[in-house]
């Protein structure tokens, strides 16, 4: 029986370069495509990608070209477009490593809405940067016209910044356990989902301009198609505790009690969410492991990587 | 046993009110959703919807945008990014339909990419507009720099002009039949699909600037899925000849070789299409419909619109 695995790679994992053309991106995609080719022997795959820098780049180019004709998208709607764009790079490059191989891949990207509170603080605290840098002037008309909430960026100019809201449920949670079962390869949860909240009327949906944490909706993710291990796919092959000093120590096999402890060394917005979903994870009793992607196959035999267990 | 339908819904047909935001759109995608649930007791559904006005604004904002350090996305990236922003329109939609009656819906958009040939003679000849207008002399930089056929647009400025193969397979057969199997309401093939050809090295799939005509495409989805129905919705109730002139006469029960004696009367671009992917598929044993919103489920019941079969 193949163990089940849900894969979080980053969105600035297709920029690794420092190239962010769509070529270029697409390059980056057909390595995680002989990856996934790799595991699928072995594993059933889902796979959940941030959206960082391109749904930033989405965002820049709907407003700079916003006009009464064409006028923006939303950000939520800037979100699913970012997964048809991802989504379709990655799908891609599954198939063409399988082709590769001589086989056919079965493999779909699923445009999925992830269900937050309209309760949860972050509403009440918008903190993720996101999009272009405005003036202080624009920012203050931005502020007045759009509603947004715009702040100065640590002297770089004035940026949106937009509530982080922790995922609750995944809505097309049950097509993609259909679709695992089927022996497909799925590409879902997207740049942490979608956002969309349940409306008092008959819990009706409705999107909502918010980023959730990739690592925080892939974990969710996880959790709903009763993965056995969860991975979160970053830059460095552990996290690390002491992380840039002399006594700077890689962590290995660690208990989630162990883990826990160092959870104020790791850095908001980067490490700590991988550490927390972890954390999360493993605390279901699942294997929630964290690596780069040279060691992804080493840490799935538990020869490397940060490995999170009960 | 319930049959199965393919419904092509028109890009426009989101914009029938003349607004283009996406708050606007997504109200219609809501009247969509309604029908969508009407229809689901009776009937297995997979919606293929077209794309032109909404790929048309996310290649004018990426374009007007577009900078060293966010480069506009190639147009088939854009086909998948309005694949992902329609395709959770439509979904959420469906969603709250269902909701709205006390129900959970199954509904999922499948990000598409459509297989066109490299020999097909639209990439000799590309005839299909798109995006914004330019002066001549960005007209020719664009046709130096990026290699674009850029042509003067009836008097109203330059416009690129790009291929519009016909459609020979879709990719993600398999998963969308699956889904369907699974009693799930499917997006797919969204835009036509993303036009990708097989490579010379091992069939490798590779994305190409081109746009397929969402009928042919919607009408190749219906035969892929074994359909038993296929309906372009637009809109108009039916398929006109003589039309404009005292003598308009609206078609309704058609054999193939009657309409197709008609078929010099009807626009490329227009009802042309609608016609022809009616009547390849009422060749292949089933029944083609082209109809409005309003006629749909009269249509289904043989009582509105224009029905071609063998």
């Amino acid at each position: 029986m193949k163990k089940r695995i849900v894969l979080a790679f980053g969105g600035n994992a297709l920029q690794k370069n420092g190239e962010v053309t769509a070529e270029a991106q697409k390059k980056i995609a057909n390595e995680v495509g002989e990856i996934i080719y790799e595991l699928s022997s072995k594993y059933e795959i889902v796979i959940a990608h941030g959206n960082g820098p391109q749904v930033g780049n989405i965002l820049i180019h709907e407003e700079t070209g916003s006009s009464e004709k064409a006028p923006a998208m939303p950000l939520e709607t800037a979100v699913a477009m970012s997964q048809g764009q991802i989504g379709y790079w990655l799908t891609q490059a599954i198939n063409n490593a399988f082709l590769a191989h001589g086989r056919q891949a079965k493999v779909a990207t699923v445009v999925s809405q992830v269900v937050v509170s309209k309760s949860d603080p972050a509403f009440k605290n918008p903190t993720k940067p996101i999009g272009q840098f405005y003036t202080e002037k624009e920012a203050k008309a931005l502020m007045r016209e759009k509603g947004w909430t715009v702040k100065e960026d640590s002297g770089r100019g004035w940026r949106r910044v937009v509530p982080s809201p922790k995922p609750i449920d995944i809505v097309e949670k049950k097509t993609i356990m259909e679709l695992i079962q089927d022996g497909v390869i799925v590409i879902a949860a997207g740049g942490g989902g979608i956002p969309v909240y349940k409306t008092k009327i008959l819990g009706r949906l409705k999107g909502v301009d918010a980023v959730i944490d990739k690592d925080y909706a892939a974990e969710k993710l996880a959790e709903l198609v009763k993965a056995d291990v969860f991975v979160s796919v970053t830059a460095v092959p552990n996290a690390c505790v002491k992380f840039g000093t002399p006594e700077q120590q890689a962590l290995g096999e660690v208990a989630v009690d162990e883990i826990r402890q160092y959870l104020p060394e790791f850095k908001a917005g980067s490490m700590l969410p991988k550490v927390e979903a972890a954390i999360n994870f493993a605390k279901k009793g699942g294997t929630g492991i964290i690596t780069d992607i040279d060691h992804l196959k080493d840490a799935l035999k538990g020869k490397a990587g940060t490995i999170v267990t009960k």
